[in-house]
């Protein structure tokens, strides 16, 4: 893996004062503000120049899921995807939020027996499908989740993938002294243009490491996915392939009903979303050359996924009729249980326009 | 019934400047704060003066599920509970959000059939039932939700009693202008002691009207539950059967793994909660004569649910085998897939401790 050629990158802001994050989305409950969301955000061209920032981009904020492009170059640049013979659908699924659904699940047990492992060998834990009809699906058919069914399960299938292709042993590799985790944190340092050795670490949903990065960072990390052209020629090579999996494959990366897919679908290779746990959402925007990251405080993703819609609409990001297709993600009507609409989740200022 | 005797009660606040509310929880991850949540809180006795605030008592706050128990009163007042010969189950069924699991809906279903009616006359309409395993469970055997399993079925039940009661036409009784509503609403504006004509409206989730109030005067009408003697004797028993029937059946105001349900069992009548969607909590505090109303301001439960009980230990609401008891409502561990414990949910400054 090629060595991080600069550390520390300065994202650089004008000076201003902060005092706490503004208010970014509301929920409104007929005329009235029902909740407020606070959050921060901010959009970066791969030179770490700020085109754009809400609130402090300095806080630190832990990517979780929404970082997992980033954590899956290794998989493609190592060369493992292409040695096992794997494609589209896998690299889509090892950047993944999956709902759980059987085409997710009957991917990643393929690929596993592809590989010649199973879901033993998955070190993510084990919970119901995100979506509730594939969990109740699983239960009508008198069935109980796996590892497979875990959100993570394909971005745990590339690292088992990588460490085979590298001759690593696969048991332990969600701990950070593995050479798995050290391949993945020095390629985070690398996108991120920063040195983590003094930042705060914690522990993912899915037993990985978490690492806590200020949001300018991880927007760079995004602009370089965005605009790969500058960094070494494997690398970039392997970060187009990933958003162009990722794009002939939306459905594989969340599922029914979920914001990234459904955005996707409509944007294909012009924008490459990724939603994290605790309210944060990545894009990266090719034709823009820019990268864009955000957390709402609270870890809300009604809100993260309002702001998101807002920021891309606003920096033009979206042709017409994208935004005519995505209108109902930006100002989400609500309704009770009757269908009755009581209110709408809608960007505040800053964000609207 | 009794018409209110006083309006615009204003509640008295030392002057504060109030630069939006303080964060009051905080998620972590590791030793880093991932998440901040803020809120306000107000902590009142019956004559509107105030103990304790945070942030700001008078934004206008839906109280939602919260302000349940003063919906209630009509029930209970107009005797329309005791003709029936309903008691403790179906008082704190009319107070409850409950999990739809089968003891809530046997419950209402046999209460409908006692008064002549069924799940059709409910206007509330139909969601899966809240808790996961008795939507599971009602799946798995084939069926499907009806109106019994909405969360605010036992309100529904106790409007149709009372309606029936006074002879009044059930159909239409969620309708503003029907004199359940009327009637419910008046008795929202005695307690809260506010005339509702210029507040702002909207619809709740169960098609009832919803009003915005300032959270100062949700706490009153909170005080003036916890201490009734001061209103017309008729009420004051009404309220005082309301809150020995929840203390009784704290598991049909909620259920399992329902905050309220493991609080009001361990408090007794010590302390009646009662969560509210989009972040709101009230308790009423007979012991001390207070009343406590909070508003997590993006709407999260988990943030509320701290708050409160961060809240309640600060009063001195709690004897110490209780603090004890529900020590892991304040500082909630979060754990993961694998079940490693890698963060909390806590209070903030200004309400830790």
């Amino acid at each position: 893996m090629a060595k991080a050629t600069e550390k520390h990158t300065h994202i650089q802001l004008e000076p201003q004062a902060i005092d706490g994050n503004p208010i970014v989305v509301e929920v409104t409950r007929g005329s009235t503000v029902e909740s407020r969301h606070r959050g921060s955000a901010i959009v970066v061209d791969p030179d770490a120049h700020v085109v754009a920032n809400w609130g402090d981009p300095e806080t630190l904020v832990f990517p979780r899921s929404a970082i997992k492009p980033v954590q899956a170059i290794p998989f493609v640049e190592s060369g493992a995807a292409e040695a096992f013979g794997l494609g589209d659908t896998e690299i889509a699924l090892a950047c993944a939020s999956h709902n759980g659904e059987p085409q997710h699940v009957e991917a990643i047990e393929a690929w596993l027996t592809k590989i010649g492992l199973d879901a033993k060998d998955l070190e993510c834990g084990t919970h119901w499908p995100f979506d509730r009809e594939a969990a109740r699906s699983l239960a009508d058919s008198g069935g109980i989740p796996s590892a497979l069914h875990n959100v993570c399960s394909g971005k745990h299938a590339a690292m088992l993938t990588t460490a085979l292709h590298m001759a690593e042993p696969t048991k332990g590799y969600v701990r950070i002294e593995h050479a798995c985790q050290q391949r993945v944190m020095g390629m985070l340092e690398f996108m991120c243009g920063l040195d983590f050795a003094d930042i705060p670490r914690g522990i993912d949903g899915c037993a990985i490491p978490a690492f806590a990065i200020p949001l300018g960072n991880i927007a760079l990390a995004m602009a370089r996915t965005a605009a790969p052209d500058a960094l070494p020629e494997m690398r970039a090579k392997a970060i187009t392939r990933i958003r162009d999996a990722i794009a002939a494959e939306p459905y594989m990366v969340a599922g029914r009903k979920r914001y990234c897919s459904e955005v996707m679908a409509v944007t294909g290779k012009k924008v490459m979303v990724k939603t994290g746990a605790e309210g944060v959402f990545v894009a990266a925007l090719p034709d823009l050359g820019l990268g864009v990251a955000l957390k709402c405080d609270d870890g809300a993703t009604r809100a993260s996924q309002a702001m998101m819609t807002a920021i891309l609409v606003q920096l033009g990001a979206l042709e017409a009729d994208m935004v005519d297709a995505l209108a109902h993600l930006m100002r989400v009507p609500l309704t009770n249980c009757n269908g009755t609409k009581i209110g709408e989740i809608r960007p505040s200022r800053p964000l609207a326009f």
